[in-house]
């Protein structure tokens, strides 16, 4: 009778454990589903951080969206550019597309007037073309900026777009 | 003197019609680039046309920004869903990357719970990855969807996600 009580007594625990475990795994995974379901993803409509000051005139902010290193081979970012802000002069081997997504800019390719670009606008940049783009005189400008063949491209920096250059829209 | 008040007469009209000539050519020269400025760029917010519907359930539309004959070497379109709308199980050899631009949706990898997906999300789908993408129960999505290395990616259409798969979000 002893030896059988202790027996049950056994059983009942192991069986309680196991119920403890089961609702623990059961707790664990809803937890992680819920934390999956919710995580917070990379926003393209944040700011991001100072844009290097060598390249560009004026406040710009740069959001690195996807990074050449993720293995998509393009280099995808939101910028963002106060206004009268802008890149200095430059040009993509592999070309660069321009999705507007908030306020009202400028782009200039080398020998061109100023077009007006606004949200909305798919601006395509055609390879080793000289070019700027930029916030207009009063308002700001955001757009994702994509180099796609990041590993074929080469991105060469030149002189800034003086006031005069600026001005001419 | 009747000569010579010919020539006169000769020489004013030549100098009349030069004139006319540069006042056309500077209203040519005007109009053109006022064209140029304010030309009406491809605009990625909007719809497009219906989406193919072997590929599809519910109303989807696609507007094609960037065509892989452009010479980018990758493809991107504006894509939006009407709600409880969605693409069928499918694939890209080369991923794909969706920036959502509007509303919000739902994202589902094979083997992994339902995500919600809205405005502002960059949403990395890996290589080879079978999954869905479409908006939620009550609301639209539309984002803007890039295969790079158009070149070697081949993508691979799949079974309708059904309403028991749809529904466990």
């Amino acid at each position: 009778m002893i030896n059988s009580n202790l027996r049950e007594k056994k059983i009942r625990l192991l069986l309680t454990l196991l119920g403890f475990l089961f609702i623990g795994i059961a707790a664990v995974k809803a937890q992680v589903n819920s934390n999956y379901k919710n995580q917070k993803m990379t926003s393209f409509t944040d700011k991001g951080n100072a844009a290097p000051a060598a390249n560009f005139t004026g406040t710009v902010w740069v959001n690195m969206n996807v990074k050449p290193e993720e293995g998509y081979n393009i280099n995808a970012g939101t910028v963002t550019f106060e206004p009268k802000a802008r890149t200095n002069w430059h040009k993509h081997s592999s070309g660069q597309l321009l999705f507007v997504i908030e306020g009202i800019g400028y782009y200039q390719e080398k020998g061109k007037p100023i077009q007006l670009i606004q949200k909305g606008d798919v601006v395509k940049i055609p390879k080793n073309t000289e070019h700027w783009h930029g916030a207009s005189n009063d308002s700001m400008m955001r757009h994702i900026a994509i180099v796609p063949e990041y590993d074929k491209d080469k991105t060469e920096w030149l002189q800034p777009v003086s006031d005069e250059e600026y001005n001419t829209y």
